[in-house]
């Protein structure tokens, strides 16, 4: 990184989180965020999304943070938009609030999607409703056998068009599953999850916290510029036509073949020894 | 519904269906569609398509009607287009007329995605060319072990893209298994088609029309107008990019924040009972 | 074909390969391109991708070859771009030069998708890096319980962007699984590539080349205009709305009725005997 881009980046290492806990691993690489309210099964609040869209968006600056793991404390991921702290308020509010409500529910899954850090969720338990969303935005998924995730609206008389539900799902599980889960707020099971290429992995509960570290190191320590130019593409050809994907990919690549990195990789390769990379 | 709309609506109760079977709930709120020439596997005809196009268009004003079973009578789905009633004369057609057909049965595909009624496939036995149309173009699908479905228009010496499906399949068992489908023809088995999301269960024949009939009225005593709009919604977004199907959410999600269902499933919730439903 | 069209086409049965083997069978229906320098796995070089792109480029004029096996020899599908022929020389080169070759190997997969034949891979052993990107933009693909297949760009610190695979592979696998796999450079299993639509068949590897031709000629010896239809509107549709879907494949049938083809298959079926297409 050139001198003069410092002043656009900044460290996450000593990041102050105010209403979920933020960890970030002794080298600076990976950050676990856990969502920590264990005795509520970790329910989402206004203050609570409104930190996420602001941290992941300026996650898009980081200096050291390459990649997240995202978690829930005490066996659970998350319940959710609260109940009473969420849904109680909304129930009474004028439309303009409403949307920027859902403006910003939706800004959450945005930010997650354009910071440039893969992002792990490490799914157990009840994993439900703006939950489930969290761990749908996510890049990888990895749960426990017993997670249970619902897109559960529909059961508090929404709909299952939630912050992209509609669109997101399909494409990980396909439109009929998808269609089934959100029309009926049904509990998919960590089988099930695991079977439809939701989740990429089930590991025991024990063991679930140190595999999706491990995954996220393994990613920090990979070329992780080159990992953010293919979490952009996954998300730049949603809606492509075949040839704008080709020439699209042609010019991605290309600019990853331009960076030092690539020469480390293959100076490696020819040497036979574990590349280091610099993210230039 | 305030007496202005009252007009714009109308009941489909006793809706008379010429080419069909149509039997509605007593309480108004599933109808069960049943294809009925039992001796010949249940085929569609020119004026079958047109009443199908007709009646799917027409519910997007029902006043009662809030889910539907799409069955076949006699342990078959549908043969799909009879062979001598369409295709032969088909064969003899000027394109004009070629056109409007394959319009017209593109349209039965619209009507049915366009309907704010989540339409349920009950699938037992055959399930052939314009039968496996009608079941894929359906938002879900259950099916008994004995069910066979087959897009066969390719053993017509016609192309597999038929009412969409070139698109609609690949979204639902994903773009390899379709392709096989389509350029084949061949035939999906039950096992195959629950493990790949295109049947959302398996039920034994004799448990099937109510399984169907159950989860159409669990759809038609939920939410049914948040359902109409989590149906709109997968149709909208179907290629959207990522930005845009957030924000569509974030709109439909308020306009459903807006309701009073969404109250009275808060208040039910609240006070631990089981939320009623209008609509409005 | 009309004698004034003649003079568009060519024939492809004595077609000299410079960088693989081009087989045509008897009949000139199939050909079979197979990659073929087994010592190093059949690596891909400057001068087989600039062939492969001319080479599917050319076939759309093709008046002879109607389905493609593309195989390669010795056990192994394809070890992908040679790290010492391809990857050293990219690490030295300018940006218009890396353009200029991304762009050559997306116009590959752009041929692969544009030419009307159907292409089926046969996967055994390797199958790594721009070798899985031929698999995955073939129509079809069988594979052996040997075969893995790896998307392996991120091990040389490049992007797993490559050749359009961050928008083809969601499509076929799922968002998900597609994400690990190109996130991490990990290979898929057979079985996984089975399980997850990647694969539409295993085969014994001494089976493997004969199913393969065996799927090839059957769709050479059906309606083979009416496939490259199918063909066509698979890219076609990859990123339509749902309307423009359904209208697109009403004119892409009225198409395939208005040929004779269609007439023929109907009077074979009429008759009880096998219908014989000539493409018209």
């Amino acid at each position: 990184m050139s001198d003069v881009m410092k002043d656009m980046k900044r460290s996450f290492r000593d990041y102050q989180a105010k209403h979920f806990l933020w960890d970030v691993s002794e080298d600076g690489r990976v950050a676990t965020l856990t969502l920590n309210r264990p005795e509520r099964k970790n329910p989402l609040t206004f203050g609570s999304y409104a930190e996420l869209r602001d941290l992941f968006r300026d996650l898009a600056y980081s200096s050291d943070v390459r990649a997240i793991v995202l978690k829930g404390a005490g066996n659970n991921f998350s319940s959710g938009g609260d109940v009473f702290e969420i849904i109680e308020p909304l129930t009474r509010m004028a439309m303009p609030d409403l949307l920027a409500f859902t403006r910003m529910t939706g800004d959450v899954v945005k930010a997650m999607r354009k910071c440039p850090q893969p992002i792990i969720a490490a799914v157990d338990g009840i994993c439900a409703g703006a939950g489930a969303i969290l761990a749908m935005a996510s890049d990888l998924r990895v749960a426990t056998p017993e997670a249970k995730t619902a897109f559960l609206f529909t059961r508090v008389g929404l709909a299952g068009a939630d912050m992209g539900a509609c669109g997101f799902l399909p494409r990980i599980i396909g439109q009929g599953r998808a269609a089934e889960l959100l029309f009926t707020g049904r509990s998919m099971s960590a089988a099930e999850g695991h079977a439809w290429g939701f989740y990429n992995a089930l590991h025991a509960a024990d063991a679930l916290d140190a595999e999706a570290l491990k995954l996220a190191h393994s990613l920090a320590d990979g070329p992780w510029f080159a990992h953010g130019i293919t979490k952009t593409m996954f998300n730049q050809e949603w809606a492509m036509g075949v040839d704008e994907m080709v020439e699209s990919e042609a010019q991605a690549q290309a600019i990853c073949m331009a960076t030092q990195d690539f020469r480390r990789a293959f100076e490696a390769f020819a040497e036979k020894r574990k590349p280091a990379f610099e993210g230039n």
